[in-house]
Formats: structure tokens, sequence, C-alpha cells
């Protein structure tokens, strides 16, 4: 099977028009009547095939003895028989050609070594068929545009507004309970797709199909443990070219969470902070709560995002106008003043309004209702501002008045079709729906408008920037065998594009001398042999010789030094390089991540990493802009602009080393196991940057 | 007039049992009607006076054409009259000798310098008469104990639950809003007081009420800028010191804001890092949203204050378990796990549970709905657990089914009296306020339970903490007149207690080599004069004189060559010390804020302060046990405890030297503008600390 026809059965899953269930029951209280009952009830427009050997009839339905006797295509199997039988009806599944199958049953992976061997049979069934597996030990999907609840769980047959929204879960119960949320909340959902054991179909696929499903225009994910972490990328990077934001919850950010996280799920855990770091050059939008989840997805998908940073506040109180504001400006966006004459026709209006920006209408609004709309058409016609959020205080808690308020938002929307809106007030869930439906975000707590402005405005600057993923594009250099001494790591490195200081190995007194007058005195002097990683405990380095006399006595030295030290060793002679003064040192690192492969790390050097562990991820391979971004995101960055009078450091030689570097790791992903260069030197503006030592380690 | 009668006045003010109104209408729809008419509804059961000089009845009451003419006491006056008749109208509440006064007339200080010095006029009269004046500009208060709406603002006359909440605003239109959402929250006010310009009552007085008020268990303070900071320092120690948690929302943390602020309120704005301290130093609660803030505030009323750090979780939803576990680890709580016992109990009920911690009891839940019970009983009977929070999914989303749960935790309630509890679920809020009623928290997102139960454990651990606060306790160290030389700052504060380095001051040559000889070599230099402030920049600092004629032939040439780059400088001679190496450089600074006064700063050296600004503040003065608190709260502690080999530091006497700077600071708060010691070095544990260098400037 191609990739294009697993994923072509995939979409013809999930879109199912025919769908069997093996283990049907007449009994619609039951694991195999539930699924029946479900898609018949909730207006499922296919056909549906009961299979049960011992019935023609199942709940009033045409039932047939066993896959094969179904005339006709099957797009999906809903298999709800106990784990032991799971594996034959998949076999003849496969022979008939179903599209895909969701397994409900568990005991597999996730209880036992035993199960995990029965699980694999199964992947390999859908493996060598093309048939797709969602589960095993999963509580299936639910396609709520084609009122298709594919599950047995009663929550996935919630009925709800349609929506633009998909989800995809790896936890069964929260996907259950995610629907009964999003009917609370008035949001629509359009799928809810649940991955269980990811025995094949996992939250990369699921993720995939989103993208290229064109009426989901928001991704929510709820992730315990990505398995195939480069799939995932694959599938985020996909969703970041097709610009659908992508809101993330992951599980275990704290020891704790980890902890339980592991206890809960078979998943293999990579460790959050690249996770983070991951999200963060893909654009995706971590949150920590439910709350904020589904509050953010539903703004998205109703109000769409806000074209750019700047927003204005408008308020009928001075007080939560200055708390928008505050979390405005936390959350990165931009709450400039009003222009001075827009503030001078509002206090004409109302003297004693506040005028910058939050505009408080104030208490006058009681005498004058009609200010408020005034306040919000003087703002968009006179100021640049991408998005506006007015708060209206208790004003809209009888229906009556939030009817009124949305016939004034509803005209300001067709007004100002560019513009990204949001209210808040105290307003009831039924008010509240009554304005998402009219495409405006509506909340009861202000600074939840205001956060779902600044969820908007990140996707925008993600999507305005230029990205690219090709984890195939990495470096020509080549990565020879180990063990690696300093000299070859730093040749390798050198060859792979990473600027590296120059120096020269020497084998004797008189050849050190030559090698250290070809270099410039002063040089240093390191010990080379492949057995000496601490080459400082064994008398192995010399610093600041700044003679050719000095160097030849040094080498001398060193070599019977060295060797009476570690006598098993095997010296090769000595590396001379010259002494490096001034500059901003870093350290830039691969780390070969168990789940997404190899990250690449940067941080200053000394305190900052050792005190204060200020050091960041990209996946590598990646770009000089993304290594800019990377540069700009550690706590210390001032550094690298120069303090206490120093010169502003080379930052484009750095970022073209770590970009180099991430080649470099993304090509020899399956040998490499981790890359320290430390400290790596990044000089004055002009003057460039390099490697002073640098550590190769191979995979076993 | 004393501060205990204005204190007395202010407690007759809010609980009055005899209420006059001042421009009182027949027309229950007008400023001087509504108060009428909302008092009257809401069932107040003391007298009410209307006066009005025209009318012999209003709204069926008994109208007096003056106050002088109502008969026995009043306790509070609410004037409704216009701007320009207050000051008559106080005068006269005055001579009646009336507790206190509202005045809902603004176009005071808020709007001119003219109306300030109106302003000032009203304070003049309460300040000579002890009667208080709330106001003016202002919405004034609800007593909902009383059934006292006394505001103009229909919002204040919502009915509620009876509470336990003391609500203290700065914004009249919040405290409005407030006691809307607390209705529709369902938790019930106690007292809502808002100040509006603060002529005479400020939040300080407030919250000095709410302190000495049996019925407020929780106070919630509203803040955009407060007036006097000493008297708001001091009514939060009678807080802290009476055990009554305090939950704050201060506006303006951000630039923007800031800005929004100044421009909203005619308060002086002290510095947000000064309030942050001073909360973190008082034991009050920050937080940033209205949600939270009535979240944390109705949890701490209902469920009181978990007695530990040690929380346990019950889920049905192992990802949403993890996901509780985040948050609860991520805000300082200890998710440890349960003992191997229990988990092996709870592996009998069900093998396949999650019996970490959270205890996952599964989707088993659906055929065995025992179990919910069985693992909360487990957990508490075995674990040592302070408080514990059940996540039920949406098991709760019916009527029938929350009262069936809620019989569960009564009973939990009543046989573990001292833990605390929560339930989440997807309930209505009905049921919510079942649940609040029945003294169980209750959340629709599982976050905010672990949130609430760490707020209570914050303060918990608060309230344990020994606590002092004496400002008018400091040091009896003299501070003589200045300029101030660096010779004479640090013998001013080595007899204010703090540890400063051994000088001498030499004012020949020969002279400076016998003090080098006394000090021990090697040396350092610097010119004392006090006309220079930066020494190097003229030559006036030569480090590591190591011998006596080295010393001798430094004097000669500073003496002339600063006398030649700095000829108006007033040259007294040199100061010698002796070389320092080793130890963590600090920086030991003094603040005075214009709204809290004398704020001590600390924090690390170097690109600590210079980069990462990583400092932190304490109100003066304080002890050691805070000045520990103060040293762990930077991000670099780990430098005190010794990286890369360097020894632990001697942080005692680093605590012991801030506590000594702030009392220096406190006891002359009057005349001190700064103090700036930098570096302040700690050495090793044991070998102490001490001043290197330091700065103080007096207010002009």
């Amino acid at each position: 099977m191609s990739s294009i026809d697993s994923r072509a059965n995939l979409k013809r899953m999930f879109e199912a028009k025919s769908v069997a269930i093996i283990g049907a029951s007449g009994d619609p209280t039951r694991i195999g009547g539930r699924p029946v009952a479900m898609i018949r009830d909730m207006g499922f427009e296919g056909t549906l095939y009961p299979i049960n050997p011992n019935r023609d009839e199942v709940q009033g339905l045409k039932a047939y003895k066993t896959i094969a006797d179904v005339p006709g295509d099957v797009d999906l199997v809903i298999c709800a028989v106990p784990g032991g039988l799971v594996e034959d009806m998949l076999r003849q599944c496969a022979a008939k050609g179903v599209a895909g199958v969701i397994v409900f049953a568990g005991g597999f992976a996730e209880v036992s070594e035993e199960g995990a061997e029965a699980q694999a049979r199964l992947t390999a069934i859908g493996r060598e068929s093309g048939m797709r597996i969602v589960g095993p030990n999963c509580m299936g999907f639910a396609n709520f545009a084609n009122n298709l609840p594919a599950s047995f769980h009663p929550a996935f047959a919630t009925p709800m507004p349609k929506g633009k929204i998909g989800l995809v879960s790896q936890s069964g119960a929260f996907g259950g309970l995610s629907s009964i949320m999003a009917t609370q909340r008035g949001v629509g959902f359009r799928h809810v797709l649940t991955t269980g054991n990811e025995g094949d179909v996992g939250v990369a696929d699921c993720l995939d199909y989103l993208v290229d499903d064109p009426g989901t225009e928001v991704i929510l994910l709820y992730i315990e443990g990505v398995r195939d972490g480069p799939a995932f990328l694959d599938a985020l990077a996909r969703a970041r070219k097709a610009k659908k934001p992508v809101v993330a919850v992951k599980l275990g950010r704290t020891d704790a969470g980890a902890k339980a996280a592991a206890s809960h799920t078979s998943a293999l855990a990579g460790a959050d902070a690249i996770y983070d770091a991951a999200f963060r050059q893909f654009g995706v939008h971590r949150v920590h709560s439910i709350e904020e989840f589904f509050d953010t997805g539903a703004a998205l998908a109703v109000g769409g995002l806000a074209q750019g940073d700047e927003i204005a506040l408008v308020t009928v109180s001075g007080g939560v106008g200055v708390l928008m504001a505050d979390d405005a400006a936390a959350r990165g966006l931009d709450v400039s003043e009003l222009p001075r004459g827009t503030q001078k026709k509002f206090k004409e209006i109302v003297p004693f309004a506040g005028v910058n920006n939050p505009l408080d209408v104030t208490g006058q609004i009681i005498n004058q209702p009609e200010i408020f709309e005034q306040a919000m058409r003087l703002v968009l016609d006179e100021g640049t501002y991408d998005s506006i959020v007015g708060f209206q205080g208790a004003g809209l808690n009888t229906a009556e008045a939030a009817a009124t308020a949305l016939t004034m938002w509803e005209a300001l929307k067709k007004d100002y079709p560019d513009k990204c809106f949001a209210v808040a007030s105290l307003m009831s869930v039924e008010s509240q729906q009554m304005f998402e439906a009219a495409g405006i975000p509506a909340f009861r707590e202000a600074t939840h408008a205001t956060r779902a402005m600044a969820a908007g405005a990140y996707f925008t600057r993600q999507f305005a920037q230029g990205f690219d993923w090709n984890p195939a594009q990495g470096s020509d250099a080549g990565l020879e065998d180990g063990p690696f001494t300093e000299a070859r790591a730093l040749k390798t490195l050198a060859a792979a594009g990473v600027p590296v200081m120059e120096t020269r190995v020497a084998t004797s007194a008189k050849d050190a001398a030559r090698a250290a007058g070809d270099l410039g005195l002063p040089v240093v002097m390191k010990i080379v042999s492949p057995d000496i990683i601490h080459k400082s405990d064994v008398g192995g380095v010399k610093l600041n010789l700044s003679s050719a006399s000095e160097v030849e006595s040094a080498f001398t030295e060193m070599m019977s030094g060295v060797a009476a030290r570690a006598p098993d060793a095997k010296l090769e002679g000595v590396l001379l390089a010259p002494m490096i003064s001034g500059g901003v040192e870093t350290i830039i690192g691969v780390h070969m991540d168990p789940v997404f492969g190899p990250a690449v790390m940067f941080g200053l050097g000394g305190v900052f990493v050792e005190v204060l562990k200020d050091v960041t991820f990209r996946m590598a391979p990646f770009d000089t802009a993304e290594a800019h971004r990377m540069i700009d995101e550690i706590r210390g960055r001032a550094m690298l602009d120069g303090v206490r009078g120093a010169p502003a450091s080379d930052t484009d030689a750095l970022a073209e080393a770590l970009a180099a570097v991430s080649r470099f790791a993304a090509a020899h992903r399956d040998r490499l196991l981790s890359i320290d260069i430390n400290p790596f030197v990044v000089l004055p503006k002009g003057e460039g940057a390099m490697a002073l030592d640098a550590v190769i380690e191979l995979q076993d």
C-alpha cells in the first residue's frame, strides 16, 4: 500500500457512507447495540449494516451473518466484539476490502506484553491490506457533519450546531466529554477523533486528515504522548502551510504530570521541552486548561484571526478596561493610543471619558446608550487597529438587551469586514450562542476576549513568517565512524559548514612550535586522544603559550605527563589553536529525542546554562530565520546585544552555524547520538563566530 | 478625633441602623429616589429618613426638611445632591453628629484643580468632626447582611445568598458588576464597598473594617492605585495576623495597563513591582482576571483552606487527571504517590485502574458507579493528603445525578472534617450552587479546582509563618547630613549593623603605606571626595597594590592626577581597603516608593541584575526570616548554593544585612532617598559578608 492509498482509506473511513457493525446487538444499551441506535437516531444518511451471525434483523435493520455477506462496499466497520475475536474479524474485513475498522476492545498493548503482540498482529493485517484501524482500546470517532457517531459512548451523539472545529484526542473519555462541553459552550465540532492505543491510526494521521478536510478550519489536539514523532511533525508542517490554526493541550509538563501521564499511557515520553519547542517552531498554540482549549478554539472558529497585533478596547468600566489592557499587553498585543484627533472627538461626546486606549465611555452609558456604538465606530474609522474588544458590563444581562446589542455588533461586523471583533459582557449562555452564531465571539470574562485575540494574532504572525520543513534536506557533509577526538569533531563540523577555530595537530615539539608560528602566538595546547574525554583532569590542556620555546617545552611536558597519568590512552599528539579572547560564549548542542529525533539546543554559556537553564530547542533541520527566532527566545538575549559597553555580537554568524548544525544532525539522524559544541564563541558583529571545542557521540 | 473614634464611626456607617437620604426624590428612577426604593425593597430593618425641603412625604415615607430635623441619631447619610451643594450638606451632617456620609456627586479631584480644592474642603469637614466620608464620585456600598444597598446603582440591590466575602473596589462600576457576577456564580457577598475619589475613606479603611468584621471570612480587593501606602500596609498586616485570606486584583501590571490606569484614576502610581513585593510579604494572593478573582474567593469562602500542600486527585478520566496533576504541581502543590498498599487495594477493585496519583477509576465507573466513593475513601483513609479533588466528568450532568453525588460528598465531608474537598464536573450552575451551599466548592473546569486548592494552601503556608510588621521599629543608628562619600556611607551602614569591608582613609603617602600595612597587602585605593561620583572616570581607583612603595607612589599619582582631571573637586584623601577575592557579588538597595515608602531591593550582581533584572523587593522593615524568603526568590538563587565547585555562601550573614538595611531605611524614611550597596560580597558559609562600596542619597 502506498501512503496515498492509506490516506485515501482514512478519508473514506472518516467520511463513511456505508457502515457495518460487527457484533451488532438488538439491545441499544449494550456496547454492540449502542452504535446502531446512535447512528440511526442521529440521522445518518448512509447505509447501516448490522453484522450478527445469529439474527436476521437488529433494531429493525436487516442483519448479515458476516461482513462478507454484505452487498456492496463497506467504508467503515465498527468492531464491537471482545478482544479475542478481533483478529479474525479484521481478516474478514480486509478480505472484504473495507476502508477502515474501529476496534473498541481493550486488553492489548495497554495491559501486557502478550496484549502488545496481539496488537502487533492487528497492525500487520492493516499494513498488509491498506485497511486502516482506529484503536484498539478506543472510543471511535464522531463525524458531526455527516451525523455519524461511530462510538459506543452516548456523548459522541450529542446534538450540536454544525461546526468548523476538528478535535483529535488521545483520551477517549476526553473525546466524549468534549462533545458535551462543546454543546454547552454552544460551539459546533465537525470531527471528534479518538485514537486509543494507536495500533495503526495515530494522532498524526488524524491531524493529516483534518488538514485536508476543507470544512475543518480550526484544529484542536489533546495529546498525552505522541508515538510517531516525525509523522506528527510532518502533519504539523502541513497544517502550518495550510494556515489552519492548531491549538494543543499536551499533558505532562511537570514532573508529577509526566509521571502520571507515563503510568496512564503506553506512549513513549519525549521530553516536554522538546514538545514545547516543536509547538513554537510549527506555530502550534499550547494551552494548559480545558476551558482555554475550547474557548480559544471556539473564538478562532467563530470570529477568525485578528490580522495583526494592534488591539482597541472599548469599555463601560474604566477598571475592567485597564484589566483588559494589562492582559492584552502581557500577551504581546499592541495596545497603542488612539489618534489624538479621535480622542478629542470623543471628549466632545463625553467630556470625562477616558480616551487613551481603552476608550472608557464611563457610566454615562446609562443616560446615553448610543455612545457605545459611537465609540466603536470612531475607533474603527480613525484607528488602524486589527481587532476590537467591547466590554459592555452587565448591559447585556437580559435577552432583550443582548438582542439589541447584537444588532449593533452585526452592523459593525458588516461595515468593517477586515476587523476582528469580540464582545465581553455578563450575558447568558443563550445570548453568547446568539452572538457566536452571528460570527462574533462572546465572553463572560473580559480577559478571555483579549486572550482569544492574542491567540488569533499569534497565528497571523506565524502564518506570515516564511516556513519550510523538509527533514530529508540535510547536509552533504559526511560523518565518519567514531570515536571522535576534539580535532576530528571540529574538522567534521567545519566540513558541515560550522565555523571552527583554526587548529593544527602536532606530533613533535618542533612541529608544535612551527604550527604555533603559523597560527600566531599566543596559543592553546590540548592533548589529542580518542581515549581521553576530560583533558584537563590529566594535564592535557595548557593555555596562553606565548613563545616558540614555551610551546616546545609544553609539548614535551604534556606528552610525558599525560602518558603518566593515563597510561592506557593512545596519544595522537597535541592540538594547537590561537588563544581567543573577547566574544560571547554560547553552547550549541544536538540531542536525539526518542520521539522526535534530532533537536538542536542553544544557550549562553556560564551561569546562563548552569544556573538558569536558559536554553531553547528546535527540531532539525531549520533555516537561519528560525535560528534567529531561537536566539531571540533566550532570557539572556541582551548579552548578545552587548552589555557593559561590549559590542553587539555577530548573531548572523551564530544563526548560520545553528542552521548548519541542524542540517548535519538531520542528515545523520540514524547514527548520531549527540553533539556538544561548548564553547561556541560569537565575536563582534562582522567578525564571525567559531567553535572552540566540540564533542560528537554516535549511537551504539 | 482619635483614630479609635474614626474607626468606630466607619463601623457605625457600614452597619447603619438609621439612614437618611439627602436629596430624596419621589421618583424611584432618579438618583435621589433610587436609594430610597432599593433600601426599602431589599428589606432593610433600620429606619429610613428621606430629606427633601419641598416635600412632607417621599415614596410613602415621612420626609424631613433638613438633616437637623431628623429625630434621633443618624448613622449614615446618603448625599444625592449635585456637587455644588455637597459642602453645605456635609456641614449640616457634621453638626447633627452623623457617623458617615456617602457622596455620589462627581466633579471633584477627578476633573480639575478647582475640584481637588473643593474635595479638600469636604475632607477637612470630615477630619474636624470625625464624620467619615465615602466618595465623592462613588457608588456607595452594599451591606448584604443588613439588606442595606447604600447606592443608586440597581446592581447593589441584587438579591444573593448570605455570604462571608467582603469586597473592596476602587472602581464603582466594578463594585456593581461584581454583585451581579456573585449572584450568577451563586456566591454570597457580605459587603461590597466602593471608594470613589477617597477624599476620606480609602481602601485601607475598608480593609481595616473588614478585618474586624467577624462575619467577613474572605476579603477581595480590586485596586487601581492605593493613595495611602503605609495605612494600606498596616491594614494588610492586620488581615494577615487575623488570618483572613486577602485575594487581590491590582491593575496596571504592564506598561500599557499602567498608562491606562494612570489616565483612569487620580491615585498616585507606585511601581507595580513594589505592589507585587508587598503582596508577597503580607501574604496577599494576587490574580489577574475577574473570573479567577471570584472563583478563588468563592472557593475559599465555601470550602475553607487546605491545611497543607499535599493533594490527592481522583478522576474518571486519566487524561484530565494528568491535566490536574500538571496544574497542581505547577502551582506548587505536592502530588505525591498513593501508598503502595493503597494502590494494591484499588487494583483489586479495578485491575486496570491508574493508582499512582491521580487515582484513575477509568471508564469502569459506568458499570460500577460505587467505585468513585470507594476510591475517595481509600485515599482519605490511607493517605496523608490535605485536600482532595474529584473529577467526575459528565457524570453530574443531570440534576438527579448531581443530587446523588452530593449525598456522597456530604458524607465524605462529614467523615473527614479536616480535609479540604472540591468537585469538578460538567454540572449545571444550579448544581454547582447546591454543592457550594453544602460547603463543597464545585467547578466546571478541572484545573480551576486545583487552582483554588493551591490558593488555600498558599494562605495556610503564609499563616503558619512568623509575621511581624512594625514600621516604627527601626534602627537606632543615626543618619548625618549629606553628601556622603563612599567612606562615610560605609561607616554609616556599619553603625547600622551592616558588615562592611575594613577601610582606612589616608591623607599622605606615608599614611597610605602605613594603613595598607595595617589592612594587609594587597590593597585597593580610591579617591575620597564628596564631589566625585564616578571615581574611575577621573583615575580615582587603583587595584591590587601589593607593596608599601607601590602604595606610596599610587597615592601621589592619584592625588595629582585627579586634581588635574577634576580641578573643582575637594579631595579629602584616599580610601584604602584590602583586595577581596572570592565570594558572590550581590546588590542591596533601598528605593523610596512614592506610595509605600522604603523598599529594600536585593539581587545578584553582574549579568543577573544587568541582563536579567533578577531582583526582588520587600517593604522595610523586615526580619531575617523574611530576608531569607527574599533571597530564595531570585532566579539565580543557585549561585549562592555554590556552582562549578564553589562553596555555599553565608546566606545567614546576607539575611542579617538585608534586615539591618531594612531597619535603617524604615527609621530614616523621612530623609532618605536611596541606598545602593554594590557590591555586597557574600563569602563562604561561616565567613560572613561585607559591603565593598556604597552610595547613600538624601531627599532634597
